[in-house]
């Protein structure tokens, strides 16, 4: 069974822990909405998606033994603790979304005379379980559709970069994956589903320094899958693409631009080029919340740089020389033309047919 | 003053203790063979010819004051010192080569009728001292080889990679500085020359996964000297390239083929596929020591796996999921197409002239 961060049944939520990870593997219980706050605030969960839908399934817990007097009251409620949550982490913009939605929908339930307040807090916490479903459901449609193409890829290249019955190996980068999300995860998830397929041969991870994301929580989801799996260090990826008979690289995006320009984890530029240099196609995974029609190309988006503590310090522990500059940008930007196809929830899509496609989606 | 990691005169040595680096700076007194042997043993030293060096002038140390009643004496004292320094770290090649050299000599000048033991015990000293004048002498040609091809360089390209008067930006991965060698350093003294020229704008170094030599030892030097510096991770190198004008990297080598195949620390390869992706020129500083033409190519390196152990832990402190695999090369090898020039200390070459060109100086 895929790792599952979030474990949730109506009237029941626990998180795994993530700042005892990889070292232990804890789960706490979220009882309501304080807990919820909490959890989020001390970020023992982290990333976005999964952070907005342990915000609203801790209000669902919480709502969920209560009786309200009114469907007024109900309402008051729900956007009361949605905006408390919100403030939790208030730069996690899916947490405001999610909240806004939620929000909206209690105005309309609260608005509609055909149903009373027993019919509006079922609808409340059904729409807010549909969140954690339909985050899962469009990873493991996004997971689908990109071991398909990768397989296919192969399969049309001849097998060259086929193991035995047709497996394959794939390297990933930073943490796209149960850790990241609601569950599954995309770019992880590709590999979740080659696994399940029996077609993993292997799958290497990238460190992903500075915060190495893939030593700690890739990996640590690797070996809990018991998946052939091995670290790497992030200098380490052109010498592997040349050793090792690698298929694909697979990695998720924190934003697609319009021309499928890519911004992601600093580092997946560097990978992209050296995949082009060996020839190995070079996807990315991500939900459609993710492509941003708005921005024509990668030109327009800003990349944040962090505090040079991040680079210079492991824990309290000090790896660089006392005085020295750092840069340390969070992202960088891959840009479309190093890019063999976008992954989404609706199919694979080469750049230049990504705007397309997406807008007759949606 | 460039940074001085081993201080000599005669009767006296000191060198900087690396194992308190990049925290402390303090300086180790060897009063001879017993304190040379226990430096190098506990790798208060590293870099295999600042090891040879400060073998033997650990060495020179001890001899300068004694007297001995005859030359069979000394020569006898010379072998049986050196053969102890070599069992120090026994796999350090260079110490090895360097007490074989001075063995000779002492039998040479044990024979050799026409001198008496003061006589003997001076060129002793003398020839111990030229190692240490010989290695920075090299290095200091590499330099002045090394940073002229770089300016000549931009000067032929008109200059856009130029900054105010004609200044550069350069990258470079790992520590080659005076901390690796007797002092000045191979790629390192390319980038100290240039400062010394006033023409280096600004240095970039890599962190260099996963002992940090780039952030403990190169960012050190590069601090310690007040040079424009700062550090990038090891993923960074690409978007580095991108975003900042860089005109050149130069790198060192453990091993140069005699077509111009390089093995060098890890990462090395996959920031000459960037650098050639970037069109920005990629060179290697090498003492002639380090080219073996018996080598016919790349192909031949052997290159050493080592423990999983240097990944997952900085120190003691754990950072990677307990029970991933690793894969953990100590060295890659840069194909000779992607590599602009070798910088030895006779001049710079063209990997395709490399080898007749040697064959010529030798």
């Amino acid at each position: 069974m895929s790792l599952q961060s979030i474990k949730y049944s109506r009237g029941s939520l626990e998180i795994l822990d993530q700042l005892l990870l990889p070292g232990q593997s804890k789960y706490v219980v979220v009882r309501g909405v304080e807990d919820g706050w909490k959890v989020i605030n001390k970020m023992q969960v982290r990333g976005a998606p999964a952070i907005a839908i342990v915000g609203c399934l801790s209000l669902a817990v919480e709502v969920n033994p209560e009786e309200f007097g009114s469907k007024k009251l109900l309402r008051q409620e729900i956007e009361g603790k949605l905006n408390y949550l919100v403030s939790a982490r208030p730069t996690a913009v899916n947490m405001k979304i999610a909240a806004d939605e939620l929000i909206t929908l209690a105005n309309e339930l609260d608005k509609n005379e055909t149903i009373d307040v027993a019919e509006m807090k079922q609808r409340f916490l059904s729409a807010t379980e549909a969140m954690l479903k339909k985050d899962i459901a469009d990873n493991r449609a996004i997971g689908a559709h990109g071991a398909n193409a990768i397989l296919q890829r192969v399969t049309e290249a001849g097998g060259s970069s086929a193991g035995s019955a047709g497996s394959v190996r794939v390297l990933t980068h930073c943490n796209t994956g149960s850790l990241a999300t609601a569950g599954f995860g995309t770019a992880l998830g590709v590999v979740r589903q080659l696994g399940e397929l029996g077609k993993l041969e292997h799958v290497y991870c990238t460190e992903t320094r500075p915060y190495n994301q893939g030593a700690r929580l890739t990996a640590y989801e690797l070996v809990h899958e018991k998946f052939p799996a091995t670290l790497v260090l992030d200098s380490m990826v052109a010498a592997l693409l040349r050793a090792k008979n690698v298929a694909a690289v697979v990695v998720g995006a924190d934003r697609v631009a319009a021309n499928g320009d890519t911004a992601n984890k600093i580092g997946t530029y560097q990978i992209a080029v050296v995949a082009k240099h060996h020839d190995v196609p070079f996807y990315v995974a991500a939900p459609l919340t993710s492509i941003d029609l708005a921005i024509p190309s990668g030109d327009h988006i800003i990349i944040e740089e962090r505090p040079d503590r991040e680079m210079t310090h492991v824990g309290e522990h000090r790896i660089a020389a006392p005085g020295i500059n750092c840069w340390n940008p969070a992202f960088d930007v891959t840009p479309a033309s190093l890019i063999t196809g976008i992954i989404t929830e609706r199919g694979v899509f080469k750049p230049v047919e990504l705007k397309a496609a997406i807008t007759k989606l949606l």
